[in-house]
C-alpha cells in the first residue's frame, strides 16, 4: 500500500514517520519546510522512543508526486480554501483520500469533488506539535479511529487500520464516521477554543471549577448537537474524556498554537459546521456558538 | 432633605458632588481618600463643565456620620459583603436608603436587613471613572431612574426624584424597581463582562461583527430572563440601547477598569444573581452563564 502524506505538520509528520519506519513506501508532500526535510530528514521525538526517517521521499509540488493507493490529508482546514486544486493532480482511478483534519464535513466535500474514489476519515486522538521544521514533538497519546463515508469502502477502511496497526499505530476502524467526527469534536471543541479565549492549557482549564463547569457545560451541547445530527453519544464517553484530560500532560491545543503564532484558527470546520449541522438538525448550541464568535473577534485582531 | 454618600468612587462623588453644588446638606462617608478630599476637597471633571466642592462635609467612620434623611449607598457590591455591619450605625427611624450599585437584589437584602425603612433604588446611566483621589471624570450620559420597593414609599421617591431634577441631575421616578434593574442589567450584562473578556471597549465591541453579534445574542438573552422574572421589556430599548452605545466615547466599564487595577469585579450581583432569577423563573441564560464562568476564571488568576 503506497501512501502520500500531504501536509507534514505534526499529525501528518507522526502518522507518515510511523508508516514509513515500519517498511510502507510514504511520499511526504511538504509545502514550506521542503528543503530541511531533504537535507536532514523526519524527526519523531516521542516518549515511546524517537524516529528518524533519514531519507524521506519528499515533493513539494503535488504533480510531481508518484501515484499512490492511499492519499493522506494532514494540512490544516485553514488550507482547504485551495485543496481541490491541490489535490488534483494527485487523485488518480484508484486513490483513495484519507482526512486526519480536525472538524466536520471535510469528507463529504471532498466526496462532493471526487465522486468515484473512496474518502475515508481518521479522528487523530494525539498530543503533538511541531518544534523545528523536520522536528516533531509527540507528547501524549496517539491513537485514530478509521471511517469511511461509503458502505462500499468497508474493506479497504479494514485493511488501511491493519496497515495502521502493523505500523504500531493504534487504530481502529469505525461504523459512522459521522459520529466518530462529533465524538472527536467532543474534545476539540471545548479545549480548543477555550486554551485561546481564556489564554489557557488543558490542565488549568481542569484544575480550576469554573472553566472546568464551561467545558463540561460545552460538552454536554455537543453532545445535544450530536444527537439531534443523529449521532448519540453516550455520555460516558464525556466523563472519560474529562477524566483523561484531567491527568494528561498539561497541553496546549493546535489551535492555542495557531493562535500564539497568529495564524488563522480551524473555526471554520471546528465550529461553524457542526453549529450549523446541529441547528440545521434542530439545536442550537449556544455557548458552543458564543465560543466561536469570541474566536473571531480574537482572530480578526491580528489577521 | 440631608444626604448622606456611602462610597466616593465616580458614582457616588458625582451625584453627591451635584447635589452638594445644588445646596442640598450632602456628608460624604470615605474609606481611602479620606485625607485628600478634606485637605483639597472633590473635583469633577465633566463636559458639561467642572464641579469644585472645596469644603465637603467628609467622615470616614460610619458612627460618626450625622443622622440623614437619605442614606446613598453608592460603594460597589464587591464591598457588600459587611454591608451591614457598615450601614447599621447610619441607618435610623426615618433613614431612607437609595442604592446606587449595578446589579439585581441588593435593594431586597437591604430591606432584610432594615425592614422598618424605606429602600429605594436608583440605576444610573453614566459614564464616569475615579481620574485620581478626589477627582472624578465624568465623560458622557448622567441620568438616573429612581424606584421603590414598597408602594408606601411612592411620594418619598417622587420627593428624591425631584431634588435630584433640581440638582441638575436628569431623573425619572419609575414603578417598577424590579423592572428598571433588568432593564439597566441590559447594557452592564454584555457590555462589563466582554470588555473583560475580549479586552476590549464600547467602541470594539460595537464595530466587530463577531462581538455585535455576542452582544446582541446577550441582550436577547437579557430580556428572555427579565421576561420570565416578569419585568417584560420592550425590544425597542435593546435597539435604542445599541445605537447610543454605538455612537458614545469609547468606553471602558466599570468592571474593565476593576480587572485592569487587579480589584474584585461585581460578578455576584450583575451575572450570579440574575442568572439565578432568570433559571428560578424557568429561564437559562445560558450565554450570560459562560461570560459569568470565564469572569470567575479570569478573577481566580489574580485574586
Amino acid at each position: 500500500m503506497i501512501f502520500t502524506v500531504f501536509g507534514t505538520g505534526a499529525v501528518g509528520a507522526y502518522y507518515g514517520g510511523k508508516l514509513a519506519k515500519a517498511g510502507n513506501p510514504v511520499n511526504f508532500l511538504v509545502r514550506s519546510d521542503y528543503d530541511v526535510i531533504r537535507e536532514k530528514g523526519l524527526m519523531i521525538l516521542s516518549p515511546d522512543g524517537d524516529i528518524h526517517i533519514a531519507k524521506p521521499s519528499v515533493y513539494n509540488s503535488p504533480a510531481e508526486v508518484p501515484e499512490s493507493d492511499v492519499l493522506i490529508i494532514a494540512l490544516k482546514t485553514t488550507g482547504n480554501g485551495d485543496l481541490r486544486k491541490q489535490l488534483e493532480p494527485m487523485v488518480h482511478r484508484n486513490t483513495a483520500l484519507l482526512v486526519l483534519q480536525n472538524g466536520l464535513g471535510m469528507e463529504e466535500e471532498i466526496s462532493s469533488w471526487f465522486p468515484e474514489n473512496p474518502v475515508l476519515g481518521g479522528m487523530c486522538f494525539i498530543c503533538a506539535r511541531k518544534k523545528a521544521p523536520g522536528v516533531i514533538e509527540h507528547q501524549d497519546k496517539g491513537s485514530v479511529t478509521i471511517g469511511c463515508l461509503s458502505e462500499e469502502d468497508v474493506i479497504l477502511r479494514n485493511e488501511i487500520t491493519e496497515v495502521f496497526n502493523s505500523a504500531d499505530i493504534s487504530a481502529t476502524a469505525v461504523d459512522d464516521i459521522r459520529e466518530a467526527r462529533w465524538r472527536k469534536l467532543l474534545w476539540n471543541i471545548p479545549y480548543n477554543g477555550l486554551s485561546v479565549v481564556l489564554n489557557s492549557d488543558t490542565r488549568e482549564l481542569m484544575t480550576t471549577a469554573s472553566s472546568r463547569k464551561i467545558v463540561e457545560e460545552l460538552m454536554l451541547e455537543v453532545l445535544a448537537g450530536a444527537e439531534a445530527c443523529r449521532c448519540p453519544i453516550e455520555k460516558e464517553a464525556m466523563v472519560n474524556m474529562l477524566e483523561y484530560t484531567e491527568i494528561m500532560t498539561p497541553y496546549e491545543p493546535s489551535m492555542k498554537l495557531d493562535y500564539l503564532a497568529k495564524r488563522p484558527m480551524e473555526t471554520e470546520y471546528m465550529y461553524a459546521k457542526p453549529l450549523q449541522a446541529a441547528a440545521e438538525a434542530g439545536y442550537e448550541m449556544r455557548k458552543v456558538e458564543m465560543l466561536f464568535r469570541q474566536l473571531q473577534f480574537i482572530q480578526d485582531r491580528y489577521i
